[in-house]
């Protein structure tokens, strides 16, 4: 998994039946001190997210684990809202 | 998921028969202001998808998920067109 | 398989109930002299592992497969705590 | 996907018994204007595709999916020689 | 899949029962003259690989269909020792 702080959101009119009514977050991949390591992930959100949260990031198969991805063609998915992050 | 433009179209002749029929188009994946962060994804269309269209792109087994591609040799599909992405 | 060092541990309220009293810790991807590869891979522990530990980090559906992880949201898995790496 | 040229051949006698058969090719990565993205993929090969011809690269389990490859440990494979890519 | 050459082993006392018996290396993935384009990738053994050897590495799910390998939390394996790679 990974560490992301959540930038944005994005909006599609057409699109897999599947990805209805879920909400897709534009994350940045971050370090344990909020350095950003990779750009622009796009993740279902499963937790209520929402811009500026730093969150965690599932990928692959067990993004679609989660019970409201179930079936829809997401291959990342946030799986909790981080409270901290101890280092050392 | 990733955010990519399409800008290109790839044209087979010999190929795995579960291909035949599929769009395969050409991409890069972007950021959220359009910078280009990868290049030359090749991922199979789901939704009419066209060059210079903002796309959303599944990887992996996820890419199988649509109906239109169930079966065939498929590791990205465009799953989405982008109307809006909002940062911030 | 990636050989990491763990460097902390993750906090997580609001999450995915299947990682419910799962132990997060935060890596880094390292080579045979401890070198870094890459920053803050987080995975779910499975041998007891803590921080300054040598770890081996496995990915994917193969993170999965420890007993005490079935089911979770999880792509990465510590599934050994490394005694040696000899090389040549 | 990502579109790759065919470089060489990888021979060996020691392999999985899955392997045997099977055409080993090695392939950079490309983008649209034969650019090298990435160096030294191994596929294997569905299609008749030889050194010089510029392939479809499919990864993952996806690989396995053509006949040829079934049950065969194998996570790369050319599905498909292309004739030309039209950017733009 | 990737070329690559075993530069070491990894040993661990503490470690997913599953790997109980396994042989991991530590190997570099290597271009077709030799060059290291990546460090460090740990794989499970099926061939009878050792340091020294210039091996075919293949990963995720397809790393688990050796026989040797079932059921271990395992996303890299050896799966055959490279005769030659002829290039052009």
């Amino acid at each position: 998994m990974r560490t992301a702080e959540v930038i944005g959101t994005v909006t599609a009119t057409a699109k897999d039946e599947q990805l209805v009514g879920l909400k897709l977050l534009l994350t940045n991949i971050i370090d344990g001190d909020g350095g950003v390591l990779e750009h622009a992930i796009v993740a279902a959100d499963t937790c209520g997210a929402g811009v500026g949260d730093r969150v965690l990031i599932t990928y692959g198969s067990a993004a679609r684990l989660p019970a409201k991805i179930t079936g829809a063609p997401v291959d990342a998915s946030i799986v909790a809202i981080i409270d901290r992050v101890s280092l050392g």
